[in-house]
C-alpha cells in the first residue's frame, strides 16, 4: 500500500466533518456562508465585518443577466436536453481570463503599483509608471471602465463596506493603488473609473486572496445566477431555440426595496 | 427583429443590476448570500431568520473532504494542467442523481408522504405506505442511512435552526414526514436515522424550493469546496499523479473552536 | 489490497498495447478509423465493406455549420479565453437528446416497429400502430423530416452505402422498418422523409450498436467539426463578441470536387 | 441588423451540406474518416497515402486503457449517474498541457531544431543546441522516453506509414530532428527513444498541422476510447464506485490478429 497522499481541507470522521478544523456543526448558524468561503479558501475564519465583506463581495457577483457568455453557454446547453449539472458547468467553464479574469488581471497590476510604492515611490508615481508599462505593451489596464456602466453602484458599494470592516484604511495598499490608478487616467483627461471587476480585485487583494484564487470566488457568486438562468431555460423557454445573445427583455418586477435599505 | 426573449431574473441597465427586482447594490451589506440564492432561486426576499437558515444550509454541505466524485474529478482534470474553471466544472458534472442527488429523490418521496396525509391518512400510516411502495418496486428510501455517519451532527443542527426559523412547526408537512419515515423504520427494526441529505430535502420542500432545483442548491453550496480541492491541487500535487480515492490523509488543523459556537 | 476491477477495452503491456484484444500496432495501416471505432464499440472488427459503411457515417456528421448548440456552446466557451479542450467539452456536453439524440430515439422506435413485424404483423401494418401510439402519446416520430432539408443528400447516400455494404438487403429489420414509416407518413398525405437521424438510427440499429451508445458515435463524428469552429474562433474572431446563433456567412470556397467522386 | 459573421469551415444550404467547399455527400463513401479529419482542420483533403496516414495517426491513440486521466475523470463522472455525454466531455476536459499535450510541446521544440537547421546548423547541430537551452532551462525535452514502453511499437509503425507516405522523405524537417535528438540523447549515454507523442509531433508537423491543434487532433482519436470507457462504466459497474486509478485488470480478449496484418 502506497504512502497516504494529503490534503487539509476537510477531515471527515465518524459523525464529524470538520472544514480547516472547525467542526462543520459548529459554523452552521454561527457563521455566513461567505465567512465559511473565506475560512475553506483562506484557512482562517473572518472577522464580523469581514465576513459579512465576503457576504456582499459574493452577492455583488450573483448575477449580470442574460449577456454574460456563462448564461448564455449554460442556456445553450441546457436548450440541447442536458442536465442541471452539464448546463450549469458549461456556464463555469465560460468563467476564464475574458470573462471573471478581470479581477485577477487588476490585482496582479494592483500588486505592481503596490510594490513599487513600497520601494519608496509616492502611489501616484507608481500607478503613473506602471500605467506607462502596460502602454508600451500595448496592453489596457483591468478593471477600469466599462461598456454598460459609467458609474457602477456595486463599486462605490463594495468601498464603503470594505471602509466600514477597516480594510485599506490609509490607502496604503491596493485600495489606494486603485485610486491611484484612477487619478492617473484623470490627469490624462481619461474618465476610466473603477469598475467592480478592479473593485473586487483591489479588495480581495488587501483580504488576502491569491490572484490565481479570484476567479475561482467570480465561480462561487455566480453560480446561483447560473442556477437560476438553467432553470428558466429549462422550464420556460422552448428546446433547441437559437438563443440571441443580446435580443432579450427583462419582465420580472421592478423597483422593489430591501427591507433594511 | 426578431421579438425579445423574455427573462425574468436580473435587469441590466446602465448603473443598475436589479435581481428580482431589488438593486443588488441596496442588497449589499443587507443580506447574506444565503438570502440573495433564495432569492434569484424563489423570486422573493426571506425573512431574516429564513435567511440564517439559508446560510447554514448552504454551509452544511460546503466540503464533505477529498472523497466524493466531485472532488476527485476536479482533482484529476486539474491534474492534467486544466485551468481553475474546467477542473472546477468537472466537479460540478459529478452532481447528478447519485451524488447529491439524494436530497431531490428524498424531497419527492416526502412530497408523497405528504399528499397521502392530506386525504386523511396520519403521517404514520402515511410514511408505512410510501416505504411499502419503494419495498414493492425494490427501491431504496433516499436520505435515510450513510456509509459513514451513523449520528450526523449536520442533521439535527438543521433540525434546530429549521425550528428556530419556524419552519414546519407543527410538523404537518415535510419535516414532519421525515420523521414519520424514520419511525417507520424503527417500527420494523431498523435503524435508519434521517441523514443530512434527507434533512435538506425536507427542510428545502418546506421552504418552498422545488425538488428539481435542489440540486442546484447542492452545487451553489459545493463549489467552494471544489473551488479548495482545485487551488489544493494545483499548488500542492504533482501533475499528472494518480489519485487514489481512498487513502488520503487529513493534514490541516484539529479541534478548532468558532468563536460564537 | 482490494481487488483488482476489470476491463475489457484495452490492455497495457510494456510495449504494447491491444484494444480488444487486437495489437494497435498492427490495426494502424490496416484498418480505416471508422473500423476501428466499430471494434472499440462492439468488441469485432468490421469486414471491409462495413468498415467503409461506418467512415461514411462518421463524415456524414462530421460537421453542421455554426447553427447547432454545439457548435455555439464551444464557440461561446471559446470566446471567454478557454482552452481548446474546454471549448471542445461543452460542445461535446450539448449532445443529447434534443442535439444528436434522434439518432437514439428513432433506433429505439424502429426497434419497436421490427419487433411488432416479427410477432407476425407486416413491417406496414407495425409501422402504422407504431405511429398511431406515438399519435396517441402526443409525441413527434423522431428522425423524419427536417427544418432545412427535404431531401437531405446525406440520406440517400448512407442508404446507398448500406446498401452495399449488404446491410438489411431484405427490407426485414429496421431499414425495413424506416422506409415503412416513411409510407405510412405519405398514406397520410405527410410528406415526413426519413432524415439524416434517422438513416443513421436505422443502420446503427442494423449493424448492432446498442440505442444508448449512438449519441457517442454522433459525438466521435462531430469532435472534429468542434474543434475546427473552437479554432476558427480563437484565431480569426475577437474575444467576447457576441455569438449571433443564425447571422452569419459562409466565406470559404465553393463548388470542389473530390478527386474519386 | 448587424452584419452576419464569417465561418469557413461548413456550408448549409437546403438539401446542401458542404464542408470547406466539398459536398460530404461526395465526401461519404469517397474518403475515410482521417482524410476528412485533415480536410475540416487543414482545408484540403490529402492525397489517399496521406488520408491512410491521418487514420493510422487516430487509431494509434483511440485508448490507452484505464489509466490515464481522461478515462478515469470520464469513469468518475459516470459513476454519479451523469449522462454519456457529460461523462465524455470530462475526459475531454482532461487533454491539456500534462495529458495529450506532449504532442504539441514536442512539435513546438522540433520546429525550433528545424528552424535552427535552416539557417545553416547540421541537425545534429541544431538538436544539440536546444536541448542544451532546455536543459538551460530546467525543462525536459517533451516526446522522449515513456515510463511503460521503452520500445513503444505505435513509434516505429508511425514512422514506417510516414515514410510509406513520403513524408520527410530526406530527414531535413521534423522527422528529421526527430532523429537527431534521438542521436543526441544517445551521445550522452541517454536512451530516451522517440515516443509516440513525439512521433506524432513529429509527423503531424510535416503535414502542416499547426501545434496549437495537435491537442485536438488527441481528442479526435481519444473519443471513442472514452464513449467506451464510459459505457463500460455505465453497463458493467456499479454507481458511486471508489475508482482506483492503477489497481484494474484487463478481462477481454487477447492475442487476436487483424485479417490483413
Amino acid at each position: 500500500m502506497s504512502e497516504p497522499w494529503p490534503t487539509g481541507v476537510t477531515e471527515i470522521q465518524p459523525n464529524r466533518v470538520a472544514v480547516r478544523g472547525y467542526d462543520i456543526a459548529s459554523l452552521m448558524g454561527g457563521v455566513s456562508f461567505g465567512s465559511a468561503v473565506y475560512l475553506i479558501l483562506l484557512g482562517e475564519l473572518p472577522d464580523e465585518k469581514t465576513g459579512r465583506l465576503m457576504d456582499a463581495i459574493l452577492v455583488s457577483s450573483i448575477d449580470h443577466g442574460a449577456t454574460p457568455p456563462s448564461a448564455l453557454a449554460a442556456r445553450t446547453v441546457a436548450s440541447t436536453g442536458a442536465t442541471l449539472s452539464a448546463s450549469v458547468a458549461a456556464g463555469i467553464m465560460s468563467i476564464n481570463r475574458r470573462h471573471g479574469g478581470a479581477i485577477e488581471s487588476c490585482a496582479r497590476t494592483l500588486g505592481s503599483v503596490v510594490a513599487l510604492h513600497r520601494t519608496g515611490m509616492t502611489m501616484d508615481e507608481a500607478a503613473a509608471h506602471v500605467l506607462e508599462d502596460l502602454q508600451a505593451a500595448g496592453e489596457r489596464m483591468p478593471g477600469f471602465g466599462h461598456r454598460v456602466h459609467t458609474d457602477d453602484p456595486r463599486t462605490s458599494r463594495l468601498f464603503e463596506l470594505a471602509a466600514a470592516a477597516g480594510v485599506d484604511a490609509d490607502g496604503k495598499a491596493h485600495i489606494g493603488a486603485a485610486r491611484a490608478v484612477e487619478r492617473a487616467f484623470a490627469a490624462k483627461g481619461k474618465a476610466l473609473p473603477i469598475n467592480v471587476d478592479g473593485a473586487l480585485g483591489a479588495i480581495l487583494s488587501e483580504l488576502g486572496f491569491p490572484p490565481e484564487v479570484m476567479n475561482g470566488l467570480f465561480m462561487i457568486a455566480r453560480t446561483p445566477g447560473l442556477v437560476a438562468h438553467v432553470s428558466e431555460e429549462q422550464t420556460r423557454m422552448k428546446p433547441m431555440r437559437k438563443i440571441d445573445p443580446t435580443n432579450h427583455v427583462y419582465d420580472g418586477p421592478r423597483g422593489r426595496t430591501a427591507p433594511g435599505a
